[in-house]
């Protein structure tokens, strides 16, 4: 695993709600180029008010992160313990409060175990390890079964520079500013220096295509940080790294879903445009129905039509639609076909779906997870 | 049982898919004023396009239901199937084809067994009974699990007058123009005629409430049949009933819904118009978080937070907004207050949750279901 120069971070157990991993710093020597996004959700978490203050200048030192506990509809109390939060690292770290990006990711409506996050920021500069980004994609999983790690190796003129993506996200994912939690870290700028720019056209086209429950998260951040220390790279080179490790990530994000068996890939093609392609990926992708008949394996297609026929003011010509199921056509199956689509469908952990509207020449791709007695059992019982 | 004068019915099984009663015919001994209001999903079954086409003029004397299939996306062959069913069933009652509204409902995508069925239709009038609308209610069922009858009696001068109403309906659900399948026959007529109008609003608030799955079903059908054998009453009596049964079966429906083990009934009030309330209302029902927390029994208030705020285009005000389980404040709930929301959710079998905006004055109700393994397990093997 390689790391972008010059970043240190740990991640530890500060007793939040177990013994498990649940208070991350990570911190740059260099202070850092940075552009976020963050959830749409009327209602965010205290950390992303502070967030969205703290990136208005597009510099960032330092990120701190603890998990089990989202310090969402906590009140002006809990803005007050996020902004003490960045005070306190900024003290110990040696950096201004406000090159501090906090993030909380857990329950909802509990007030932080404000004392431990207080005494861990003070003694956070002692923790800190070269690289060990592995052990931040740890802290920041809550219902999350693995870790989500992507980077990627960049060469210039100045040598070998490194982006390193990481996320968490299981449930509540259906992010429409950007997913639960990433943060990505590089050696080098985009060359336009258009570091929000960039981040909003990739966000739009990968974390933005994923949902698992149709539930948008109070929480959603996306963070970006460049240290420039190797310089600078061509805008296009810069967004097609990002765009690969976002997409990395997206993917983990769908295929980890809470109790997901399966990562469903659709891509919708032939489009009007963005907007109708959308709506349409969408709706296929949070139909309980659809998702319960790939868990099951059941070539119900009929099922694709009713989700695309529920988008009341997209209505597409129904003979030229065309829907496939790893490249079988669907649409009429006969009992050999639905056998074929059967097997397709159990025989595979990765479910492609294509569905072609010609109604133009836009195309999109979305993930998502299928729906699973798993997703129920997680959910049911989550704060009891 | 009391049914409405001069309707003849009758349930069998003709064998579509097992043994269980799958084809209804409902006649009238009298021509009826009629009313219908239809799914708005794109792809709407072929007994939809034959229905819109014969309630045009406001008639109909029959109705012929089948279950276990719908005779969605099957083409130019299933609408053709529709239209034989009506004239077949037309020459066995001695009425005009355009005066039978047809149903189909079930798999989508699977041609008609169309033989069985035109048997069924051409000795039709040899099976009618009086009234026997019960044995209609249990053949419409799919995978409900009761029969939903609601009926009110009303007495005018000419004597004691029937308003009888049969819904199915237990996936797919949420009906943007009417459920599933639901048929109300009454003696009476309104006094100003207009059935239509009277069907719409209460449609609006009693079946456009209901959602169990997000899913929009493609053959949702709402008829009503008047003999006005009994002559005309008032429209507020007309509608007040009607609004009654509407609503009976309404709630019939989520509490039948697939897997459910809690009827949800939602009342969001205080809010500024239809639009704002019906956006929040239909959020937090279909919230797969929030149903899986109250299957549970689990407190987690904060679902019904992000629930609200994800809808982005109606910020609501967080200090002002009152949300409420059984009668129990949620937000900031402390230990004790958490331990009686869980018991009050698992105790309960209807769940009654109030929202109250503090934007306007507009209230509005809603039903659905919580969501269990056993919806998982119903639609993952549904065809197979």
């Amino acid at each position: 695993m390689k790391f972008p120069l010059g970043f240190y971070s740990f991640g530890k157990n500060i007793g939040i709600k177990d013994t498990s991993l649940d208070f991350a710093v990570i911190y740059s020597e260099n202070r850092c180029q940075a552009a976020a996004v963050f959830t749409r959700n009327n209602f965010p978490g205290a950390p992303i008010y502070v967030g969205r203050d703290h990136i208005k200048d597009g510099y960032l030192q330092a990120i701190v992160i603890n998990s089990k506990n989202s310090n969402v509809a906590t009140g002006e109390q809990g803005i007050q313990n996020s902004y003490q939060i960045c005070t306190e690292l900024g003290k110990s770290l040696n950096i201004p409060p406000k090159d501090i990006l906090p993030s909380s990711t857990g329950v909802i409506g509990v007030p932080l175990p404000i004392e431990k996050i207080l005494n861990a920021c003070s003694t956070a500069k002692a923790d800190l390890k070269p690289g060990n980004l592995d052990e931040v994609a740890e802290a920041i999983m809550t219902t999350d079964t693995r870790k989500k790690i992507s980077y990627r190796t960049i060469t210039n003129q100045a040598g070998e520079g490194v982006m390193f993506g990481i996320a968490k996200g299981a449930g509540m994912i259906e992010p429409n500013m950007a997913t639960m939690l990433s943060y990505i870290l590089c050696d080098y700028l985009p060359e336009s220096g258009d570091l929000q720019g960039i981040l909003k056209r990739v966000v739009d086209v990968t974390y933005n295509c994923v949902t698992i429950d149709s539930d948008t998260s109070t929480s959603d951040t996306v963070v970006l940080m460049c240290s420039g220390v190797l310089g600078s790279i061509p805008d296009d080179v810069f967004e097609s790294h990002l765009k690969e490790i976002a997409t990395d990530l997206s993917k983990m994000i769908a295929r980890d879903g809470e109790g997901a068996s399966k990562l469903i890939e659709l891509t919708v093609s032939h489009g009007r445009d963005d907007g109708q392609v959308t709506k349409i990926g969408k709706s296929i992708l949070n139909s309980p129905l659809v998702k319960t008949a790939i868990y099951g394996g059941d070539p119900n297609w009929g099922r694709f039509v009713m989700a695309i026929g529920k988008v009341f003011d997209e209505p597409i010509p129904y003979d030229s639609l065309e829907i496939q199921l790893g490249g079988i056509s669907v649409k009429g199956a006969d009992t050999d076909t639905k056998s074929k689509l059967a097997d397709y469908l159990k025989s595979n952990e990765e479910i492609h779906i294509s569905v072609i509207l010609n109604t133009g020449s836009f195309q999109k791709t979305f993930w998502s997870c299928d729906f699973t007695e798993g997703y129920i059992q997680e959910n049911a019982y989550y704060t009891t």
